[in-house]
């Protein structure tokens, strides 16, 4: 790939953090400035050596920038988009790492104004319930998928010079359509987060919740691992995939009324064959699939 | 602890086999017997020296035995009860390893006869989504917890008989009245299955199930490790607490219905502070506490 010369994260955690640990290595890039919201969270990046230089002008850092990935919250981009947009030079590509696609697309077609061609939305499918630039790693996107859902305007060079970014980081890159991605996502990640949420708050709300958690093992503790995930960045994610998270929700919440009946009339032999098709569904497409 | 002379082992799986090695390695038990329904089972957990025999005479097997440890899932205890109990010589205790306690005492009183006062309810509060002998450990029970619901008219001695053994398999040890276990753990195991095993199937039922298992993460996968368990021990649990699980199932509808409501109407803030509760409550009780 065609070396970065200066690269500018917007949001320096765990995404962010690990794409700019991940392109040093890769030597891939010059020189690299974060940008964010949180002091200490920046002061962090730059003492392991994540980013070069902490920036708190942004219109003034890109404006001479190669390559810009906004990595914040989602909610977010609309006022980051919009402070940089008249100071992007024409040479800049823009990508994102934000969980959701149409609605990052509306944001940067109403914000990044001309320079749309040149914004390259993308998901990086990694990441933990841990957040912050004190996690990043130099592994995370390691044989991890990222998925691109550029548009029919978006320029080829653009796209190219994304992909190869990501490849550079140790990924592979996919395309989707940006609906089939929010459709998907919602299903197999979204919906999954809020399970989660959901069981923690059904326990905590408990008088007795100290007590219940107490008595917990394995199984409660993995099923809820990602309830450790970052609030304010989830909460983004379900109000801008709201109907396709929405839809995924409903056909959960199917499939618990039909387990709940089935237990509502003592029948075993229901519920092992729901529990039987469960497992081996699990069993045939996660356990055997590449972590 | 007094050295168990015979040990017989009804249902030599995961639980069974690991309280049988613990034992063993514990130098408190003479002889093991297993007995179940699978010979290539309990072929293998003979092979891996488990057991030091193999009977499928139960009847015959529990008439010299000094402590029964009955773990196959619940739906099969009345049937292996009622053929043990005219076999029972007075100096054993029996115990079990099942998940629910009132059904599993109801059966006892029914099927054991004058031998239920020498039965101690327990519950080994430790397992995988795995089954079978072949994946017992020795280290199963180290630092788990073991529930004993013993009734008013379950004889003191037995009680300390079961409670040695299980602490000689390096778990500790508490009593809990049975209907309060039945409701702990309709909530923080029985719950968390049912809402596992409905989101593979929520999946799963999909026609485009295998694309998009394909884009899951790790957030999935663990949320949904526990749907890996045994389909016929969880169908039964499920029936056994029919009640308590019902209630916690409703209350984490609910939960759900709140979340849902939020997301319809696009309140992010509200999103928000629930995800905020429940992060805070996993990183309370959940991440803090020993494994």
């Amino acid at each position: 790939m065609a070396r970065i010369g200066k690269l500018v994260v917007i949001g320096v955690g765990l995404i962010g953090g690990s794409f700019a640990l991940a392109l040093k290595r890769a030597r891939a890039v010059g020189h690299i400035v974060g940008v964010g919201r949180t002091r200490r969270n920046l002061a962090a990046a730059l003492k392991l050596r994540i980013i070069d230089e902490v920036s708190r002008d942004l219109a003034g850092t890109v404006k001479d920038a190669d390559f810009v990935l906004i990595a914040t919250p989602v909610g977010q981009m609309p006022a980051v988009m919009a402070a940089i947009a008249p100071h992007l030079p024409l040479r800049a590509v823009v990508t994102d790492g934000g969980s959701t696609k149409r609605d990052v697309i509306a944001c940067a077609r109403r914000f990044l104004g001309g320079h749309f061609p040149r914004f390259v939305p993308s998901h990086p499918i990694a990441g933990t319930e841990r957040s912050g630039a004190e996690v990043a790693s130099v592994e995370l996107y390691r044989d991890r998928c990222v998925v691109l859902t550029p548009l029919q305007d978006t320029r080829a060079d653009a796209v190219k010079r994304v992909r190869d970014a990501w490849k550079a980081c140790g990924a592979r890159v996919v395309r989707l359509d940006a609906a089939e991605h929010d459709r998907i996502f919602g299903t197999v990640s979204h919906l999954p987060h809020v399970v989660a949420y959901a069981l923690v708050n059904a326990l905590a709300r408990r008088p007795d919740a100290k007590r219940l958690f107490g008595y917990s093992a394995g199984g409660l503790r993995d099923t809820v691992r990602i309830a450790g995930s970052s609030p304010e960045m989830w909460a983004d994610i379900c109000v801008a995939n709201r109907d396709a998270l929405l839809a995924a929700l409903e056909e959960y919440e199917d499939e618990l009324e039909r387990v709940r009946a089935a237990i509502d009339s003592g029948d075993a032999a229901e519920l092992r064959r729901m529990f039987e098709q469960a497992r081996s569904a699990r069993e045939k497409w996660l356990v055997k699939k590449r972590p």
